[in-house]
């Protein structure tokens, strides 16, 4: 005899005036005239129990009942009364008369309310058992499963295979920090988490497997930010004998299958920019589309401005000078544009220089502007006319080297497209907004080092015809690299490889990266190339990301089960924690600041 | 335009005419009669490519081409003439009339033919990217990845989701040697790599998810034998609401789906055998039924012989005496008695003593063997009754304790079964044995920590009714442990979990485990429990072992991508390798034992 004949949640009308046998936890006990009502919870919903008096023992259970009691109920389905359906749950229209309880197991009383919506994240990790049972965390964990169940079936009926990759693998020289796990058996030596599996996957293709994928765990021991964990999910992806073109086309496809059958999103077909249009409309390679606000580039018209804030930007090189324009922002107040202010200091802006447009027809009367008068009118000319300013409008400038003005008018952008003002205002488009961003650089260069490194990794395949490019002008020199971008979220990126040795060498000589140091690093992957590697790419998906966005999660913490603080420990565990001395002499290791015992 | 039209193993006479586009590896060229023809090879299988001279540039292009050389090729697919068909390949009937050849990158001469089965495992680690392009290892791990689809669909047919769980994570106290992982973040603190999900898939229960399943990588730093690996992969599955007999007939299901999915296999309805049975019958908990032979006890008459090696241990608490008696055996030699009395030598027993039964109706006159004369009557008698004894057999015998006999003798028995003589005798049966085995002891007692240790783990329920003897007689209490066995290998196992904290506590107690550590170790157990948990159960399936059975393969390293050495070491990679100090320095720890620069 099954202990459960259905789920509560699945109690509907198709059962009226069957038995049924159900489990589940109290959601809440109330007593109404004489009878009992449980609300009867289970992981697809709840179903109300109705307790008669007439069956005295039964009564006597349910009386004791209290929230988050386990209980088995035994009792038939009818429809519930006139006016008592509840068409919020998909129970609603029906009830279960109750015969029968039996408690699994009581309940102390749980810490905080189930429903309670304002618990601290604190409260929530340390009771995190207690905190999964909400309907919250069920729906976004079931709807992270079934986003993976999605992108596995899809990428089944496309000849991909999973195939797992090392989690001990060997510390990697570029990218992040490694976690490292020392090694009992070989003393002084340590493996190192994969922070991808980006190497192994190459040599899958090498090995002629033709399609890899693989959903796994990959580790990075950073600093953690709101969206960071130290151990994250990526969909892994390599394939090979597929164009970028190619490759691009079926992975917007997957992406698109998965919201189609997941949440019943269809993401229509993603527009394509390259990484030069992305930064210069919108500083950033990952824009967020739904804001309609773009850079207006002023850096060639501000070179002989007398304002020294513009012009010093303008004739620098690397420097660079924008304008935003804001459509009906000149109603904002002096005390949010010295908010805004503030805002892009924390990019390293050092100002926030503005114009309101109050009447364009009134000339320089019709600005108001602490700097206007600092502009000769070839200048203003100029930022008026190829911002398209109207009256109403807010011009706000950033003038700095590119990358600060990239980060900070950038995440003004967003800001002020995110805001109450900027929704209010048309500025905001609640869509789903997906992009590709395309050729990239291969090459960025590293101030404090002082030399070019990889903007992706090493292992990107240069633009047919960049080739030579690479040794002289890396600068210019552009990747077969894309990124997928959703609402301003990087979903994903790859790239194509590069899959000859000789190209992979010109590569490491562009990095000033030697022979030696290229053989210590990746003799592996070169003497992989050697033997007749195929034409290959792939790309990477966060998982946690991702389903974040799909839910509308506040944090990726609310789309993974157990996660970390933001100090990387798990407050429901306590991990990490100390370890004994014996372990530790195992692995041949000690403590450089030993714990007082 | 893309790059590929088909894949070489799948051009077939449904293309005859056709133009097709192919990628792939030489995998052997010939020349023969001025034409030169080619075997093109990719993950799908391999096709005949035939170069005329007639097409000079290609034919100049072919003329250089050598193996493992990765090209593409343009051509039009045509029937082979009469008298070449090649039935062993799925495009034997066809063959590719080659236009254009771009050789996408040449090979250097590979360090081993692919085609070479006696490569040592050394030189297959070594260079296993090229190890992986042999169709061997093709096969296993695209069978190894449809095996783990198969197991998805079933689970999430049945409403399984697969949620993850941590990877760093809080040294467990039981069981094996954890891999540990240093905090950066937490001077002196350790996660650990998960040895298995166990605890998490418990509070997912308690969480009420009610259904969960993953696949995922375990850890183990113990000494590796044969079939080890430090991280190997698990599929791991925990329910509420159902009873044991419920869990075991579902994941019957899951694997006999899984068999006849994936390699065609009916695997039949599963016998059930109790842990008991298991080890009076055939010494072991994971008996091979393919082999027929099985123990006969023989503890009780061997009381008051004369012979000393045989009534010791029948006289001594947890001593134990068996026959084995194998038919046909008094054929074989003194020298092959000789070398069975050496291998049970391994597994801890002194000698193997013997009796050959030439003429049953002859009496003691009949029967050859050096300890007849030291057997009265009586027990004799017993001996040949018991066992069946025909003649033409022999009679093997192991008296010791009982973990010596049943290890010796049960070893000994699946030694024989599969030995020639054993599969010409008829003492094994080439077919699928699958089994499950139940009702385990909950505890058992470990001489050496003099205390009851828990046979699975501490969070496994009585049977019922067995609760009491926990503290009463704990040797006696059964568990509602199960595990499945095949081929005398255990493929998974389980149990049914304590999902109430009093009885939990009276395990604990049973296990001399007190309170505090009790709280220390588990708390975060011990804490969830009391919210009323679900009665829930589940299991683990080893997938590298599942997919070695199917395989056949020798080692469980035919079946992963990269696996480590029995020394725990990446050949191809080189992990573990040292680290900088500047990294040990950041995780707050330095070597015991400093390397020379």
């Amino acid at each position: 005899m099954p202990m459960r004949s259905h789920y509560c949640g699945a109690v509907t009308e198709a059962l009226i005036g069957q038995p049924v046998t159900l489990c589940g936890w109290v959601n809440r006990r109330r007593d109404h005239g004489g009878v009992i009502f449980i609300d009867l919870r289970d992981r697809e919903g709840t179903v109300q129990v109705v307790c008669d008096p007439d069956r005295p023992q039964m009564f006597a259970t349910a009386e004791h009942l209290r929230n988050e009691y386990c209980i088995q109920v035994r009792g038939v389905v009818r429809a519930r009364p006139e006016g008592t359906v509840n068409d919020a749950i998909r129970s609603g229209k029906v009830e279960v008369l109750c015969h029968e309880i039996e408690v699994l197991n009581p309940s102390v009383t749980p810490p905080f309310q189930l429903d309670d919506d304002n618990l601290s994240e604190t409260t929530r990790l340390t009771h995190r058992v207690l905190d999964l049972r909400r309907p919250y965390m069920q729906r976004n964990l079931m709807l992270r499963y079934r986003v993976a169940m999605e992108t596995r079936r899809f990428l089944d009926a496309h000849g991909f295979i999973d195939i797992e990759t090392p989690m001990l693998t060997r510390s990697t020289p570029e990218g992040a920090r490694d976690y490292l796990v020392p090694s009992r058996v070989h003393d002084g030596m340590f493996y190192a988490l994969p922070q991808s599996p980006q190497l192994f996957k190459q040599l899958l293709m090498v090995a002629g497997f033709d399609r890899y994928y693989q959903i796994t765990k990959c580790f990075r021991d950073e600093d953690l930010r709101a969206d960071r964990q130290p151990e994250f999910t990526q969909i892994d992806i390599e394939t090979s004998f597929m164009t970028e073109q190619e490759i691009r086309d079926l992975f917007q496809g997957m992406i698109k299958t998965v919201f189609a059958n997941t949440i019943g999103v269809d993401l229509g077909e993603f527009p394509v920019m390259t990484y030069a249009e992305a930064m210069a409309r919108f500083g950033s390679d990952k824009p967020d589309l739904r804001v309609k606000l773009e850079f207006t580039e002023l850096t060639d018209v501000m070179k002989d401005v007398e304002f020294k804030v513009f012009s010093g930007p303008a004739n620098m090189p690397g420097g660079r000078v924008v304008a935003l324009r804001v459509p009906g922002g000149a109603q904002m107040s002096r005390s949010e544009i010295d908010a805004y202010t503030e805002f892009v200091k924390i990019y390293g802006a050092k100002g926030l220089a503005w114009i309101k447009v109050n009447d364009l027809a009134a000339g320089r009367d019709g600005l108001q502007s602490p700097i206007v008068k600092n502009l000769h009118d070839a200048a203003l000319q100029a930022v008026l006319q190829r911002s398209g300013a109207r009256d109403g409008d807010l011009l706000f400038f950033g003038a700095d080297k590119a990358k600060v003005v990239n980060d900070a008018i950038g995440a003004l952008r967003v800001k002020i497209g995110h805001s109450a003002f900027g929704k209010a205002n048309g500025l905001f488009e609640d869509r789903w907004a997906p992009l590709w961003v395309v050729d990239f650089p291969m090459f960025e260069y590293d101030e404090e080092e002082r030399r070019w490194v990889a903007v992706h990794h090493p292992f990107t395949a240069p633009k047919d015809g960049h080739e030579d490019l690479m040794a002289t002008d890396p600068g210019a020199c552009l990747a077969k690299a894309y990124d997928m971008v959703l609402n301003g979220w990087e979903l994903g990126g790859g790239s194509v490889r590069i899959h000859r040795a000789d190209v992979q060498r010109k590569v490491f000589a562009a990095l000033n990266i030697g022979e030696d140091e290229a053989r210590a690093k990746f003799g592996f992957l070169l003497d992989a190339l050697q033997y007749g590697a195929p034409p290959h790419g792939g790309l990477a998906f966060g998982l946690d990301r991702l389903v974040t966005l799909m839910t509308g999660a506040e944090s990726i913490r609310d789309v993974i089960a157990f996660p970390k603080t933001q100090r990387a420990q798990c407050l429901l565990t306590h991990a990490p924690s100390p370890v004994d001395e014996k372990q530790l002499r195992e692995l041949h290791i000690r403590l450089r600041n030993p714990q007082p015992a």
